[in-house]
């Protein structure tokens, strides 16, 4: 290789020895609590109870809810579970949840060679900012033209974390690489059925098999990732350029959702929460919006509550009207038919606006009298790394009650897996 | 639906429910043999065996080679040990090897619920068949562009398989199909590594677990493979018409490998098959073949046995000189610099002809005195089912020796699976 440029693979090879800068590995532990927070509600969807129950066994892995089973399989059902509400971290740039492939790939190893939750972290940490790096590297036509990215590129993360906590060598690790091209995959078609969590399953146990299989000396494409009939190439690849390690990593700016709905609603419902309107004078309230979202989560007068998750007008009402969006319980089928958020709704007009990026939101609201107020919001505006933490763990109160949801904060800042694993672990 | 023209799922959803003939089962049967055969060999392949340790585990469901697993680890060793050798069935229209990705998936299954080896026959004939519709809907640059339709097609013949065999019902049977839009996957770039017949053991576990998944309940697109953002829309496919069900059926046009090497060899090899020359009198050997193959399997000095494997040359003087090209002994790296081997190699011309298909091959043999004879053959040629289990029985004894060969032909005629299963798990 040494008179050719280096592709990715090797990048993400050189990468995989890094030591990962501490606040990436502080945002990651944040990522964690929040993964867990999902985990944990997630476990209790009724739906994949079967799936589930087939699915565990004997090992030394927990399974979120309770029970254990093989780090494969641990790692499929954790990362099922983990994306059953979609209410995990996002990278707008990734395209895609970076923390739900790699974390569960990571804690289930971490259990089976018994790591500690700093050896988890600085592999989870390098596993989720390779999953962004890949992401990149793919591009938007990846996603666009119909991959779910969260798990073609998610699969390439869990597959370098888990390698790294492994101590594979180099040679191995290019292995597992290769492995991993030939089983990263998941379709945009799953979006709304049971197969889109799987998807992130599917791909945080690809990253436990990869590295397992390359340590048992199973031998792969030499670049299966960016090489002649590799993954990029067949797979509608752009072949963005990418320097890992780059400072600031792209971990930083993660994106943790605080409203239970749809993400392109989030900067909308973030510019409302301090607006504090007389709703009695309200005339007109008009959204901008980027031109993406109007196709993805405007539903002008939904009738359920999943409806209510991809509307605008309906969160608007809610957030407006004081109703939680930060609450799943909050989004019912009686909400979208509640008079007083309906006659608000009336009230709602959206637009999209070419100006704005997909992360801003801007809401102009005509109140009696010729007033005019004006609210915005950019989902990449800085956060505070204490302004974040406090956030996801109100918003793990609301998931998990205030008892786990502070024992699971002081976990993650520690070192024990086995204390984190054992508040995964309770029903 | 009822308005709109049914899609390749529609269609196949309807052809779950068909009686496969007579004639297709028989064919089946054969193949059956033929993928036993190849993977108890496989079995011996030393560089798989902490991949097998790593994978068994508990269950009913017979490991080839020994030892036992729980469907889904069988379904995924066995299929990955059965294309090991790459000496197993394949199909040039589907293209790829329509049974090892069917055949485990259904043999662990039937294992698991106590099925007999007629209703493994039966189930294994629909799902080899609609492989073959599935890598002819996905068409040729599926294939071009670097996925491994072996596995990609495989996956959804061996699901629909499963699904027949657990009696999954129409609804479940759909999100069987779409789940398996999501684990389908397998590139090129793995060929001359180990991750190639690892494909073959991902497709059939995903037949598995697709099913499985399916009947526990779990949801995936209403149509994953032909449907909007699906398998066919997002991996190159082209949709080609289909008609599943018309006669005669495709399993008919199966061809075995009588050679153990690359398949683009064996027309040439069936053509020398009786040639009978006096090889001191040969001057020139011309050998046309289609253009395809000339990048494939046309080294001109091979030096390895891997390499004899690819190289019209070597094989062919190869079998004038007597050497057993159907025995996977015959290619050492010795053989290559065998002198007689040697000498004949260097009066051998190999020459492109577009006129000829994939399945063609010319041999022109200029002998002294102005002599010239010529050889062709077509592995499209029709064989009787008797002339087949004979090339097939002998290529058996050649792998597994004659006692062990005739039990399993045996085993094969009957109903017995368990009769079938041991022969398979002998070391």
């Amino acid at each position: 290789m040494a008179d050719t440029a280096p592709t990715v693979t090797d990048q993400l090879l050189k990468f995989a020895r890094a030591t990962p800068p501490a606040e990436a590995q502080a945002m990651m532990r944040l990522s964690l609590l929040d993964w867990a927070a999902c985990g944990i509600a997630g476990a209790r969807e009724e739906d994949f109870s079967d799936f589930i129950r087939a699915g565990r066994g004997q090992g030394a892995c927990t399974v979120l809810g309770g029970h254990s089973a093989g780090p494969a399989a641990a790692a499929l059902i954790n990362g099922t579970l983990a994306h059953a509400l979609d209410f995990d971290d996002t990278h707008f740039a990734h395209i895609g949840h970076p923390s739900v492939a790699v974390v569960p790939a990571v804690l289930a190893l971490a259990q089976d060679v018994g790591a500690s939750l700093d050896d988890v972290v600085e592999a989870a940490t390098l596993g989720v900012e390779a999953s962004i790096l890949v992401g990149l590297w793919l591009g938007r036509d990846h996603y666009q033209i119909g991959y779910h990215q969260t798990a073609t590129a998610g699969a390439f993360g869990a597959t370098l974390a888990t390698a790294r906590l492994l101590g594979l060598d180099k040679a191995q690790m290019r292995h597992a690489l290769g492995l991993c091209a030939s089983m990263a995959s998941g379709v945009k078609a799953q979006f709304g059925t049971m197969a889109k969590p799987l998807n992130a399953g599917l791909a945080a146990r690809t990253g436990v098999e990869a590295t397992l299989w390359a340590q048992a000396g199973m031998t792969a494409a030499d670049d299966g990732l960016a090489g002649p009939l590799g993954f990029g190439e067949t797979h509608h690849g752009a072949a963005v350029a990418v320097t890992p390690g780059k400072a600031p990593w792209h971990i930083g700016s993660i994106s943790h959702k605080f409203h239970a709905c749809c993400h392109g609603l989030h900067a909308m419902l973030e510019a409302l929460r301090d607006a504090d309107l007389d709703l009695s004078r309200v005339e007109t309230i008009r959204i901008r919006t980027h031109p993406r979202w109007m196709s993805v989560c405007n539903i002008e007068a939904p009738t359920t509550g999943l409806e209510a998750k991809f509307s605008y007008a309906q969160t608007a009402a809610m957030a407006l009207l004081g109703h939680d969006t930060g609450a799943i319980a909050s989004f019912t089928d009686e909400i979208t038919q509640d008079p007083e958020v309906v006659a608000l709704r009336a009230k709602i007009r959206i637009n999209d606006d070419p100006r704005l990026s997909e992360t801003q939101a801007e809401v102009f609201v005509s109140m009696e009298g010729r007033e005019m107020r004006r609210f915005r919001h950019d989902l990449m505006a800085p956060m505070t790394m204490e302004a974040r933490a406090e956030k996801l763990r109100s918003k793990a109160r609301g998931l998990l009650g205030e008892v786990r949801a502070e024992d699971l904060h002081k976990a993650v800042q520690g070192d024990s897996l086995s204390a984190f694993a054992a508040i995964l672990s309770e029903p």
